[in-house]
């Protein structure tokens, strides 16, 4: 049975900056981007087209970090990160630090049907976007007067040297989408602008796969969100898929003990997971993650803090 | 019982192209490198120490690809690749796409030391070296004659559109050192110029934690080197790591199967590792592969093809 999962970042959601409408806005950005990774689905579409639609839409919506909407560096520069992998076969691809493709999953996928390689990063990768028809635009096109404001905000906290306030989901966010298509076949895919002020040249977990990004018709398709570093240090991704092969647990029970585990280790984030029975997880250690699932019946349900995933219009 | 093992790249070695004073080059440097760390752990030193310590000397040593004797991208730049891993706590640290820092794997070491990233690339990486004080050097030090022919002659072959018979450890090469201390504290670093001819921005698995490099005190450390897009599809190192915790297989059944399966499906290339006991696996799927261990009693045992590591000199 084909379903689809996706998320918009994880972390503490601070409810006193939210209002019914900024909440709304949420839950109308998730279900749009999974109408669309259904569509797909439901017409016999392939996992691999529906994650990268379902993505494309996150990237297009200025409430998520990816694509528009995406962070700004410490330079005031955008550096964006992006990954897939598809289940059937493992093949994989994915950039990091670039600035220029309108959906930086195009990017990643172009890597993957194109080249021989699996990860291509900054100038490099723009030229052999370039080069395979991959779209680009202009860098005023991921302006956001928001995440600008953001970038200043915590310029200014860092001279001042004041306590770090921000909500990890503005501080960092990520996209991603997994879905298990009808015959069975799964994929993943991560797209994110980064962190808020970062270090040029940081790259976090969403363009390592094993880490942020992995898919595999035996076990599982994950896309994960959260402070990167603890992601890659873990192989969170890779580590559920392990745990399911050797030790036979189900998808929702590996991915939630992972979680739980990373969140010990003081790693906030959480992840989307499905396995190639449709069965989906979203688990996190964190106050909220913006999620959604949608299967067969095409109900788009749709959630931000722990309340279970419901309609919203 | 502290021990350090070390590669120095894998692949098709063609024995038409060695010579007994190549060789006898070959089977020097790897025990230079095997000695430089067996100094810091016969001390008292850290595995990190130690790895670090064997990786600079492959690093200096032009016969190896990584540092000094790095191949050229197609570009006829040089971009490099490093990381380490500490098994203590799993901290880590990695470069991409450098050229610059005298030894790159001190540039991941300062990434996880003085950063709270793991992962840096291209031109922001090195700003963050310059600042952490890793010295440069200029580009001329990596130039080797050598690489700049086999770009040459891989160039030609391209416009040629002739059949590729390079030796693999021509194409590609990897240098690493993974270590277990007197106190059973496990390291790895690999480093890396890449692929001969590889397209600019080109990011293969030394890099990436979880594939070719990987380090956790529970089970093993892990260095790879071979046709890294499989080594990043198959998240090879963790996939080594999570059989022993998962399934309770030791490090050489562990890391045995784990290369032979890769081979199978056309990965070709080797790794070392070593677990907490000092027990050490050198398994590759090809030809051979440019490898050494020494234990507790100082003795260097280098090896290039299938033979036994043996002492050379």
């Amino acid at each position: 049975m084909y379903s689809l999962a996706i998320h918009g970042g994880a972390g503490t959601i601070r409810r006193e900056t939210m209002t019914p409408a900024i909440e709304a806005g949420f839950h109308a950005g998730l279900r749009t981007a999974l109408l669309a990774g259904h569509a797909v689905l439901a017409r016999g579409g392939s996992a691999m087209d529906a994650v990268t639609a379902a993505v494309m839409a996150l990237e297009d919506d200025p409430q998520f970090n990816a694509g528009r909407g995406a962070v700004y560096t410490s330079a005031g520069t955008h550096e964006m990160d992006a990954a897939v992998m598809d289940g059937r076969d493992r093949a994989a691809g994915a950039v990091a630090g670039i600035l220029g493709p309108l959906h930086p999953v195009l990017a990643a996928r172009a890597v993957m049907e194109h080249s021989e390689h699996v990860l291509l990063i900054g100038p490099g990768a723009l030229a052999f976007c370039r080069a395979n028809g991959v779209e680009f635009t202009n860098a005023a096109h991921f302006h956001t007067e928001r995440r600008w404001q953001a970038l200043q905000a915590e310029l200014a906290r860092r001279t001042a040297a004041a306590a770090d306030t921000r909500s990890d989901a503005d501080r960092h966010g990520t996209v991603g989408a997994v879905a298990c298509d009808a015959a069975g076949n799964l994929a993943a895919a991560t797209s994110t602008g980064g962190m808020t002020g970062k270090l040029p040249g940081r790259v976090g977990d969403s363009p390592v796969i094993g880490a942020g990004t992995w898919a595999d018709n035996a076990t599982c398709a994950i896309s994960a969100t959260g402070h990167g570093e603890f992601f890659i240090r873990h192989a969170v991704a890779h580590e559920i898929a392990s745990r399911m092969r050797f030790l036979g647990e189900g998808v929702a029970e590996a991915a939630e003990k992972v979680v739980a585990e990373l969140g010990a280790l003081g790693g906030s984030g959480g992840l989307i997971a499905v396995d190639a029975a449709g069965n989906v997880a979203l688990p996190f250690n964190c106050d909220g993650m913006y999620r959604g699932r949608i299967g067969a019946d095409g109900r788009a349900l749709t959630a931000i803090y722990r309340e279970a995933p419901a309609a919203h219009g």
